[in-house]
């Protein structure tokens, strides 16, 4: 892993002092937005009320937050070129006045100010992921990018922690899915926050090189199938690993190994002829990376061909000073097969004295997701490591993240939108957000405060309210603080800018609020609801507005 | 739409002469692939292979193909730079030799070809996508980036067609699904191949400038809850839409209509007060856009106050010489409120005397994906155009698709990869793919024959057989033969090049396939099959290879 990770468009920056107004996809333009978002700016500006001030949060689900670094990145980069305002006034109607155009070649974000959760938190339905400021017009150009980056962001790194939690920590997680993620971007996207919510490799080079992911892969089926025999290998020489002797003939080599592992097994029936073609395919690859030696081993048959092939060859390279790294299966019984193969590579080691050879790698891939991991836990298995691809990146278990932007104040006016199911009721006006700490290191509850109630203390007793059952109250004590909203943007005002933290650090930062949260918060099924909360102060206000049942604007 | 539309970057091309050396996607480049293709290349070139001549088809499901122009692009300017270079060397072991990344280096798609069926084809299962022959270790380095590119093109494309089917052909179908995309780029990927699929238009403003789609879009929730009331109104005046005219007060316009459907209704007791906000935002949308005033009207109470309050502005408009397009409905139930609004629409056309009122627009929004298109119209609605964004965009249904690249032959040898499950089984070597219509114009099945047997002929008997089912087989007599396969990239050899067409004729291929399928092969639930035959010598040849249960090479 690097310490200075690119980005989009293998610009290098620091982390340190990020460069926010580098280069970015060319995808990611202020057209990247719903023509509606343009329609309403020009009849904001018409109606002279484009400079109103708006505070929108987003509301999330219970999800690791991500995607914060590409949305300010965005806003650094605001602005339309004299090109794409051509282009809006092509797709507004011609009786559109002129002005309009002249303010849209104006604004950037130099007077928005976005206040975030830190990437790579845990966060609960309810509490904004981020609050943003500024004149109504700009910040509604905002909603649609910024949707469009943190929905997909925090879906995959959500799915990929979810993966991480049934895993469990000692299992090396690889995520393969580029070739069935939603497009190249979606597909380096789905890589960078795989390694973000807790997975150690990809198997994606593009995504490799932008953000210092490390990488992993060794052949396919298709490799093996390619091959016809050990005919077919013409050079067949193998320095040892010192350097000191050289095996001349590898093949010949490999299959006297392949003939003691016949007589080995031969009592116990485990298989007859093996098939040559996929040996033929074993060997080049081990001729190629006799360091790094793994074959996939379900293209015939797993345990009467592909794993004694690969033993033999993986005893051939021991012989050279090579340590055989191991197997990989994409087919069949996962936990039978890896139980089988185990006791394969330990009968090895004890019968032909070949240390570590019983921990050989085993390697699984095929269709895995969240249930299917626990399935394997429950069975009992050998495999160390997780290939995942398709339902990791797409998140089969669900493809979208329901994210959606709010507009909760305008003009210093709280914003209350009503709904008939109570779960869909927005909490108006500026709020803080802060997560309580429990004795064990655990958090407690998150609670939210208006803006200039005093926050919460270590120590202090507190009462946190449900938002909108009367019955449903708690004080708390909180041996810990957390202000969950930071400043990521300050615009003009006269604030402290948050750094934004290298991909390594997010992952940190996520691995560790992983483990504050209970595990029963985090287990797949039937999870215990965490509680999100409000301040006395706050309840009472949200349900003055609520009971006067009419729009906010008119009690004011 | 023009006739000269643009591509990834910006870059303006000609469909009769494509410029497909042109820059793309700066994500798509020969890195975008897994490590595997790699390491694989290195162990060919080790064992001196890597110039072996592989033929891989893609196999699909029943979908709409699309992602051909994107694959095409890819061969064209795929060439590996120093830097990538650099960064494969520091992902592989150190062992691996010098020459390699000199071959590595040189290698381009210069003999490589590729045969596809023509994008915006319906297709169906068993019947190879693409065919690409070349060198294998080139191959194998285009196997991620194509199945990538093809398989989210192929998916949205297929939704996009099944929505349209269930719509059926007069409505307007507009994508919505921007913000719930899997990210940027996955947003502006949707967006071109919805439009594919039949959709008429789409919200995203880059997909837009990108492809020339169509444009749609209104205003949002925000926009209306953005409002306190008709005071903050301050500009006043509209011109009428000849100019004759100037009303210099639309707000006291627009209530002296409120009043009079107020009347026209108390009888039936369908309103009292609207919401005063809601109708300031309606009167500063109409006055910002007289000629394409639609308005949004579940903010509040659709039937109570959206409805109305849109109305009283649609009659005023009316006064002053303008049509309003219409309301967008986006919750409720949307059968019972369209047909609501219908009716309220005709009685003020019939009362009022305004022509073509009751035929003003009726546009739904909520979450609407094929069943729910197929509820409405069980239940009957009034519904003109339905806007469709998640379930479109993400393919909730089935987000990912299940493309596969196989190896069928290598240096003239036929592969074939066995499987318990028969349709796992692929179908071995170089196939000619050709679909049979009947008398009326349909479609009656696709038939697979080798490489060198004669085509099929208009007006001759041939015998169709499952590959796999013996008893299967049929002679069809064709009114037409379409031969499936065409050349899009033929490398160095003597052929010609197919050129790449127009989205706009993509769509129009796909809308025409579409209708050249009988409505039971289509429909949404239990289709009929579709068949998809081999030949008897094809059908022979599977057999004899199969019944030997062995490598296919060493049958040769």
């Amino acid at each position: 892993m690097e310490a200075t990770p690119k980005i989009n468009g293998g610009v290098k920056y620091n982390s340190r002092t990020p460069a926010i107004h580098g280069p970015t996809n060319p995808m990611v333009t202020p057209l990247l937005t719903d023509l509606y978002q343009f329609t309403m700016a020009y009849a904001y500006w018409k109606a002279d009320k484009h400079n109103d001030h708006a505070v929108n949060p987003f509301g999330g689900e219970y999800t690791v937050f991500a995607g914060l670094e590409e949305c300010i990145r965005f806003i650094a980069n605001f602005k339309l070129s004299k090109d794409e305002i051509a282009f809006v006034r092509e797709c507004l109607s011609p009786t559109c006045e002129d002005g309009f155009y002249d303010y849209l070649g104006g604004i950037d974000c130099s007077d928005v100010e976005v206040y975030a959760i830190a990437e790579g938190s845990v966060v609960f339905p309810k509490v904004p992921l981020m609050r943003i400021e500024g004149p109504v017009a700009v910040v509604q150009l905002l909603e649609t990018p910024f949707v469009n980056l943190i929905n997909f962001a925090s879906l995959v790194t959500t799915n990929a922690a979810r993966h991480r939690f049934v895993a469990g920590k000692n299992k090396l997680l690889l995520e393969f899915g580029l070739r069935r993620a939603q497009g190249p971007d979606g597909g380096v996207g789905a890589s960078k926050y795989c390694y973000m919510g807790g997975f150690d490799a990809t198997s994606n080079c593009a995504a490799g090189k932008l953000f210092g992911i490390p990488l992993h892969g060794t052949h396919s089926h298709a490799f093996v199938s390619s091959f016809t025999g050990p005919d077919e290998i013409t050079e067949k020489s193998l320095q040892s690993h010192d350097g000191s002797r050289l095996c001349t003939d590898f093949v010949h080599l490999t299959q006297m190994w392949l003939g003691k592992l016949k007589r080995l097994s031969s009592s116990e029936g485990v298989f007859g002829e093996t098939n040559q073609s996929e040996l033929a395919a074993f060997v080049s690859y081990a001729l190629a990376f006799p360091n790094n030696f793994l074959a996939l081993v379900d293209t015939y048959d797993v345990m009467r061909s592909g794993v004694p092939n690969f033993c033999a060859v993986g005893l051939a390279l021991s012989d050279m000073g090579y340590k055989a790294k191991g197997i990989r299966l994409d087919s069949g019984d996962l936990a039978y097969l890896s139980c089988e193969a185990r006791k394969f590579f330990q009968t090895i080691e004890k019968e032909f004295q070949v240390p570590g050879f019983g921990k050989t790698g085993i390697t699984a891939s095929n269709d895995l997701n969240e249930e299917t991991l626990d399935a394997l836990n429950k069975q009992g298995h050998e495999v160390d490591s997780f290939g995942i691809g398709t339902n990791l990146v797409t998140c089969f278990s669900q493809p979208a993240l329901g994210c959606v932007f709010k507009l909760v104040e305008i003009n210093n006016q709280p914003r209350i939108k009503l709904s008939e199911d109570v779960s869909k009721v927005s909490i108006p006006c500026k709020k803080r957000s802060f997560r309580l700490y429990g004795k064990e290191g655990y958090a407690l509850v998150d609670i939210m405060l208006g803006e200039n109630e005093p926050p919460p203390k270590e120590g202090q007793r507190i009462l946190c309210r449900h938002p909108f059952n009367e019955t449903k109250r708690a004080y708390v004590v909180p041996q810990r603080v957390e202000d969950l909203m930071r400043c990521y943007w300050p615009g003009n005002a006269d604030k402290a800018r948050e750094e934004l933290p290298t991909l390594k650090h997010i992952r940190e930062h996520c691995m560790k609020q992983l483990e504050q949260m209970r595990t029963d918060h985090m287990r797949r099924l039937n999870p215990t609801p965490y509680k999100v909360s409000v301040s006395a102060k706050l309840y009472e206000f949200i349900h003055f507005l609520w009971l006067n049942e009419a729009p906010v604007g008119e009690l004011q």
